[in-house]
C-alpha cells in the first residue's frame, strides 16, 4: 500500500509533468531501483515541490535555472520546461531565464539549452 | 563618457544591489579590469536584468538557483540573497529555492547554502 | 511528535558522525529551514544510509568520492573523513579514494582534498 | 618497447575491464594522442587501480560516486559498471552507490545514472 | 539596423568559425532569443575575442581548455576545434592542451573530448 | 632514490613555481601521502608540462583557464598565476584569460578569480 505522501506525489507530478508521468518513473525503476522511484514521488513531488510558500510556475522556473546551470541534465530541462509551460510560464518567461543563466552558467551552457528548448517548441507545434 | 547602456545598468545595480554597489565594482575592476567592471554594468545589469520579460524578484531568485548549483559562488550567492530581499522577495521565498535546490543541486550545495542565507539575515537582525 | 524515520535517522546521524551531531543540525536549521534539518536526518539518514545493501564504511568511501569530485563541498568532506573513521575506514582506505580520484576529479581537487584530510588527522591527534 | 608499468598497467586494465581494452584504448589514441593512451595505461592502471590498500571492488565503487556526480562522464560511468560488475560487485551494490549519489549529486544525476546502469544489465541480459 | 559591434563581431565570428557561421546562430537563435544571437555576436565577438591583448590562437587554446573542464560543452568543444584549426592552431598543439586538462579536467574529460578532437579531424580527412 | 622523471618534474617545477616549491609539496604530502607528491612533481612536471608541443606560457594559460572554469580551485589558480608571470605572462594577457572565461565558465568565475589576481598582484607589489 502506497503511502499518503506517495499519493499526494503521484497526483502533483502527474499535474506537473502530464498524466502518467507518475506510471513511467515507476516502471522505469521498477526492476532497477524501485526505492528511488518511491522517493522522487515522495520527496520531490509530496513533499518538496508541493510546498505552499512558492507557486508552482516560479519553483519550474528555478528548477530549469538549476538544470541549465548544471549542463549535464538535458534531459530533467526537457522535462522542466514542459512542466513550466504545463503550470502556466509562458516561452517568454522561460527564454529570460535561460537567458539570464548565460551570465551565471556561461554562453555555452545557455546555447545548449536554447536548442532544447527549440525541441520543445517544435515538438508542441509552437 | 559612458554609453546610455551603462548609466541604465548602474541605475539598475544601484537599485538592485544597494545604493553605491555600482561604484565598488567599478573601484574594485580599475586597476584589474576595468572593461570587465563595465561590462558587468552594461551587459548584465544595463541589457539583461532589465528586459522586461520577467520580474525582478523572479530574476533574483533564478539567479539564487545557479549561485546554489555552482556551489563555488558563495559571495554572488551571498548579494544575490540581500538583492533578491531588496527588490521584494520574502526570507520564506528565498529558503523554499533552496530547498527545491536539495534535490538538483545535493544536499552539500543546499546546506552550505542555507549557511550562508544564515548570515545574511544575523547581518540583517532578523 | 517525530516519525520512526527520524528516530532512525538520528540514531544513525549520531552514531555515524558522533553523539550530539544531529542536535547541531537541528539547531542550525531551526531558525532558517527546520523543514530541511528534518529531511537530513528523516531521508540521508533514516532512509538512504541505513539500507542493508551497502555497508557504512563503503557508503562513506563514496560519498567521500563524491565530495572531493564536487569540490566545493569541503565541510561535507571534512565531515565525512571524520565519519568513515569512525565507522571503521582506515586513513589508508581514505586516502586511495582521494588518490584514485586524482584521476576522475583532477589534481587539484585531488589536493585541496588531501590537505582537508591532513587538517582532521591533525586535529585527532594522530 | 614497453615499460614494466605498462605491462602491469595492460594486465589489470584487461582483468578489469575485459580482455582486449588496453588493445582498444591504445588503438583509438594511436593517430591522436598515444601518450594519453600509455599514460591511461601507466598511470591509471599501472600505478593507482592496483594499490593494494583498496580492493578492487571499493576501487570501482567510489569510482563510480566519481562519475555520477561529474554528471559528463555517461562513457566512463558505463565502463566502470561493467568493471565493478566484473570484479565482484552485485548489481545491488551499484544501485546503493547511485541512490546514494541522489543526496551528493542531486536526482538528476542519479536518475541518469540509473538509466546507464539499465542500459548495461539489459545488455547483460539480467 | 545592426550596431558596429555587431558588424565587428559578426566579421571575427565568420573568420574564425568560417563563413555564413554567424548566419547559422541568428537563423537557429530567430524563433526562440534573436537577442541572445546578437549578444552573442556583440559581446562574445565584437567584444571580448577582438582584443588585442591576446592572440586568436590563444584564445582558442584557452577556449579549449574551459570547455574540456566544462565537461558538458562537446558542441562547442567541436567547433573551437575547428575555429583553433582556422586561426592557426596545429593539430599538436590542440593535443597538448586536452593532455594537460587530463591533469586538472580529470582523465574522463580528456578522454571524452580526445574523441570529440579525432571526429573533427577524421572529417576533415586528416 | 629518485626516478630521472622525478629529477626532471622537480626541476621543471622549481622553474615554473619558484625555487622550493617542490620541497612544499613533498613535504606537506609526506605524513599523508607521498605518493601524490611523487605523482604530481612525475606525471605533471616530469611528463606533461615540459613537453615541447606547447611553450611554458601557453600551458600556464590554459590551465589558468581551467582553474577559472572549475571554479573551486582557488589554490591552485593563484599559484599558476604566479606561474605565468613567472615563464614571462605578462598581466595583461592573464586578464584576457579570465576575462574570455566569463563567456565560458559565467562572471561569477570571473568575477572570483579577478579577485585572485588582485591579490597576487597586490603581494607582489605591482
Amino acid at each position: 500500500m502506497k503511502s499518503a505522501l506517495y499519493n499526494k506525489g503521484l497526483e502533483a507530478l502527474n499535474k506537473i509533468h502530464g498524466s502518467h508521468s507518475g506510471e513511467t518513473i515507476v516502471r522505469d525503476m521498477e526492476k532497477i531501483c524501485p526505492d528511488f522511484g518511491r522517493m522522487t514521488i515522495e520527496w520531490a513531488f509530496g513533499e518538496i515541490m508541493t510546498r505552499p510558500a512558492l507557486d508552482l510556475k516560479t519553483r519550474e522556473l528555478v528548477i530549469i535555472a538549476s538544470c541549465v546551470t548544471l549542463g549535464h541534465a538535458a534531459p530533467q530541462l526537457e522535462a522542466h520546461i514542459e512542466a513550466a509551460l504545463n503550470v502556466g510560464a509562458t516561452k517568454e518567461e522561460i527564454v529570460e531565464v535561460i537567458l539570464q543563466m548565460a551570465i551565471y552558467a556561461g554562453f555555452a551552457a545557455a546555447t545548449n539549452s536554447f536548442y532544447v528548448l527549440k525541441k520543445v517548441l517544435e515538438r508542441m507545434g509552437s
